[in-house]
């Protein structure tokens, strides 16, 4: 058996920009999928790795973990999937399958040596160091992969293997519901999912942005409420209210103005990865028992559960879809948070 | 109707030795009851607070929020309490009676504008200010008082009314019981507290002090595991391993380590009040979908739970009995860390 050699794009050094060029997927094996990715998603940590931001030292570096296509061949040991099946796969391939949290399909929290096997710039278990979705084909165990309904769109449902399930495995954790006042702190890639989901559940939502500018948007997108946190008359006027507060901003905010907001017992999850430590007033959390908590994508079960909620609720992403040679610009525009609300890449055009 | 003089032991000014003195109590109004203050609790926030470094500005005050006595006398509407019951009063004695939470019974959380009221060095909702349980009486509501059970005895659950509840609010909430692993930070007046009522509520209880000095206190007390926090064997050994932390410790930690020894969606419970703000890494949080929590005593139902609780698993504070003439020496020693593990003070000596 030997190697595939396929298109993709890809950040030859830290900082540099994406080009074409071609790597090397693994020949099939026992129960490996070859998918044909049709979209792969933008997401902010992506950029974060191929600016060697996250410490990433091998290069290059092919990102991409909102992938979803279409299964093109099978192992001979794969039961789950056959050719022609729409399939995604998320911010992970694999991992240790034996610990606790893999056998209680948590994957994402995998307590083995190496944690779960990242998409890309990670050291896959057979030692290869594994490359992303900005590519016409990847090939995964079919344990990892998961079923992308017939009611999604492949396009819209791309960023829901990491933006959607970023905010529905907190949202179903601490239940969100009929009854449950949700906060979102941040209408981005993350924070639009969120409103979307959590609205779908039954929950009445609020939007946290710094302006008011998205509002429209944030209403039309299920949310109830919508306030700017730059007007210091949010944090008076909603003080002791919510249930549930999703933070997906990574900037550095003022914690315990967002704690409280929270009603007793309450609890604000933190989704984005700052880059500076969390710092929090003893009294915040104490005076009302409330927690600050922090939550990482879904295990696959979770995630084939959030798929297929979003397919009977009519959820996906709001996109900007792109040519592959747009990919540099598109990073910018990330930066510049001027997106609505997720790109993503026809991967066609690589 | 006219106050009563009594005698009690105040702080007449800010880091001034505690000095006998009087002090007036309020006729009994329709729901007050006089109470003949038995024994009264030393907690560390009486030291706080009579030193000023809780920003308290009106002296002299009269600590004491871990009361237990009799009653002596009731008001005409009261209807919870005879003479002679045997009663305790916690670190609140009136709240606002009317927010969710104190319809709720958590009045601890008082939502009100002064929130609750608390025993001592606090304005009452009369306008006057509260004095604490270093006194020979003390006239309260009858609905912010507790009843104590025969089985206890009333110098060793005098603690019980804050050291007490303040473990048992957490270790119920975050269902503290068989199959749960706890850990336990500190073994001082609120650590041994946790470790009983967590081993009585059928937890496998484990200590984290800083050296092995009171191991053997502490698997007497009711701790399965001791472990020396001075050691970074224990944090390596013990990553991944606990449902629930409960901090009771105030100086500050790294706090990321010991989320580190949290399992996937454990609960560390802040329950010191540290004078510095706390700092976690995101990552501490995200990786295992950990939460990070605060708690505060309990409310009133709760309160009396957790002395019903403690009267039928046989449980109360481990006490030094002192006289009233050696609370100054108590505190030297309490900031030294030098009792095992509450010192009560016999207020017949005041």
């Amino acid at each position: 058996m030997t190697h595939t050699t396929v298109h993709a794009y890809a950040a030859p050094a830290p900082k540099a920009p994406l080009e074409r060029t071609t790597i090397e997927r693994r020949a099939l094996g026992e129960h490996d999928i070859l998918i044909d990715i049709k979209f792969a998603g933008i997401c902010h940590s992506d950029i974060h790795t191929v600016r060697g931001e996250w410490g990433h030292e091998t290069f290059p570096i092919v990102p991409g973990h909102e992938i979803a296509g279409i299964v093109a061949e099978v192992g001979p040991g794969v039961t789950r999937y056959a050719p022609g099946d729409r399939v995604g796969v998320g911010c992970f391939v694999d991992s240790c399958r034996e610990c606790d949290n893999c056998r209680a399909g948590l994957q994402q929290y995998c307590t083995g040596e190496s944690g779960p096997v990242g998409t890309y710039a990670a050291t896959d278990r057979d030692g290869e160091f594994t490359q992303g979705g900005y590519s016409t084909h990847i090939v995964v165990d079919e344990n990892y992969a998961v079923r992308i309904p017939e009611a999604l769109l492949l396009d819209a449902a791309a960023p829901l293997l990491c933006a959607g399930i970023t905010l529905y495995s907190p949202l179903a954790h601490w239940q969100a519901g009929p009854g449950k006042k949700v906060a979102v702190v941040g209408l981005g890639g993350l924070g639009h999912m969120g409103v979307k989901i959590a609205h779908a559940m039954g929950a009445e939502v609020t939007v946290l942005s710094q302006s008011l500018r998205k509002k429209d948007d944030g209403l039309r997108l299920g949310a109830d409420h919508y306030h700017a946190t730059s007007d210091p008359a949010t944090f008076l006027a909603l003080a002791d209210t919510f249930d549930l507060i999703l933070n997906t901003v990574s900037a550095d905010l003022d914690l315990d103005a967002y704690l409280g907001l929270l009603k007793t017992g309450g609890t604000m999850v933190q989704l984005g990865a700052p880059e500076n430590a969390l710092t929090v007033s003893p009294g915040s959390l104490y005076r009302r028992r409330r927690s600050f908590a922090g939550s990482m994508i879904g295990g696959i079960p979770e995630t084939q559960e959030m798929l297929d909620f979003c397919a009977e609720h009519g959820i996906a992403s709001e996109i900007e879809l792109i040519p592959a040679d747009r990919i540099n610009e598109a990073y910018e525009r990330v930066l510049a948070s001027d997106v609505r609300y997720r790109f993503v890449i026809d991967t066609s055009t690589i």
